[in-house]
């Protein structure tokens, strides 16, 4: 109900009388105030004028189910929001969620994470309100092999919605970090439930730095308020990023693997460039060629051999 | 405590006067007392005779954690047992209590399942009392495609269990099936939570049929205890079966792949023998050559074209 008031007030952005609306989704004016305090309480900004009624004015700045479903347009992503002020991690709940069947496309949102988890058992940096941090389940019918396309998918659907939303350039550094201007705004982690021969889900993650400062940024980390040099609308942002998100995964299902990894290649700082990766105890040092359809990275070494490299963390050398 | 005093009746099979227990353990006479009798409604069988004190008799037929603990000798397979008389599944526990750390090896045992689950979402028919159901968690350090390796192992090592304490000749039919006389007696299910690149934990599943009646089975189906014309202990099959797994998998960390490889070709039902293999919604026809170090089936078709075959159910044609 309070979804249909906020439409209904959202819609006409004029005063509209207690009776009116109250009679149009039948309920009682007591009822409707309510309703109205309850959002007032969430942070909506909804004006009561004796004689003339109620007026919408503003949301508040908050990742709420109800904004963020309102006009989206998705087919199956984010039909389904948990929202939180805040968790431990959206990664954890959403893979209790995955084995507890939640339908392929729910989305976990926090508006911070005590314990933020990146690659490798990394912590992601999530203060309150200030950036997007979500998991994404998906049910994909693939071999667990084929799943860091989903990661890739996932690097061009940021880049895609930074530049349609902020207009600014961001680059992939493979496999999983999104930068601005040489700095990381945000990072993907992938993590599945699988059989050996069946994925069961997968959960994608995302951090994004939104509208942190510069202060509470470490060095090489940035955010696109301070990219920008405004705050960047999260709703919006988020909106844009579920409509890309389900875009590409449509494209990968008709297309396949290809049509991903070549708008990949667009966007990526690693290609072409002389890397360092360091895996496991070791680490390799050459020129990054390209990446396959496995997502893996091919690095032509010094001696003129072609490695494929899964995993590691890149340093970008001059 | 209960342990220490089963260890020590075990041990000693006589009567035991109870102020020497007491002393020996360091709780009073009363405390012993309270002890005992809670062991006899766990079933042990425990005779207490006036002026001649405790005797330890039998066990009852129940895979209780100290029962499988007691003289196992692993170094760390099932330190950490989780018992229940019932459970939904096995897998779902196992796969939960990874998500929250539980270390590696640990082992989770149910005496029945109402929902037990196998490969593609089918059932594991579980009667109470009757099979060994358990979920085994390991942390390998390995890709998620390497994965399938580790329901190799699993399956070499069910053999290896069975033809010690039982003496039957088991056979493993591609790729997680166990057969004694053409008939199932086991079945494995390994599951992995993972990153793209790193697997953070496998669950193996395990279901054997042990003393189930001829009369319960389908057809299709088989027991040891039909099959050795007698009842078998699930205790020290239980812990055969661990100690096999555990002396396997330090065999694949210090030899690699081809040798767990090497010990399945011999128990393998499958290779050598022309198969009809449905996987998704087609299906192969050939001859079963090899299965490669990623566990993939190599079946060489009519037209003389080899395919490796990751996922499917195979019938064995005559």
């Amino acid at each position: 109900m309070k979804e249909k008031i906020l439409d209904y007030l959202k819609k006409e952005q004029e005063y509209l009388s207690g009776d009116e609306i109250a009679a149009r989704l039948g309920i009682s004016r007591q009822g409707l105030w309510k309703h109205i305090q309850d959002l007032k309480d969430l942070g909506y900004d909804i004006v009561a004028v004796p004689h003339l009624g109620y007026r919408f004015l503003s949301s508040p700045d908050r990742l709420f189910a109800i904004e963020i479903a309102h006009g989206l347009n998705t087919k199956f992503i984010a039909r389904k929001i948990h929202y939180f002020d805040y968790l431990v991690s959206t990664m954890d709940l959403a893979m209790q969620l995955g084995m507890q069947s939640a339908p392929h496309g729910t989305v976990v949102l926090a508006e911070s994470q005590t314990k933020g988890r990146g690659r490798l058992g990394r912590s992601w940096f999530s203060p309150k309100y200030k950036g997007i941090y979500l998991s994404l389940i998906l049910r994909p019918k693939i071999l667990p092999s084929a799943s860091p396309i989903l990661t890739l998918l996932s690097a061009v659907s940021i880049c895609e919605t930074i530049k349609k939303v902020v207009g600014l350039d961001a680059q992939i550094k493979w496999p999983n970090d999104i930068f601005i201007c040489n700095k990381k705004v945000a990072g993907i982690l992938t993590e599945m439930n699988a059989e050996v021969d069946k994925v069961n889900f997968v959960v994608i993650g995302i951090g994004l730095n939104v509208n942190n400062d510069k202060k509470s940024l470490i060095a090489q980390a940035t955010s696109l308020k301070e990219q920008a040099g405004q705050p960047v609308s999260r709703i919006i942002l988020l909106q844009e990023l579920l409509r890309r998100m389900e875009s590409n995964y449509f494209l990968l299902e008709d297309k396949g693997a290809q049509a991903i990894i070549d708008k990949w290649r667009n966007f990526s700082l690693t290609l072409g460039r002389r890397v360092k990766i360091y895996c496991q105890d070791k680490h390799i040092e050459g020129h990054a060629v390209d990446i396959d359809r496995d997502g893996a990275l091919l690095v032509r070494k010094d001696s003129g051999l072609m490695q494929k490299i899964f995993s590691g963390d890149v340093m970008h050398l001059r």
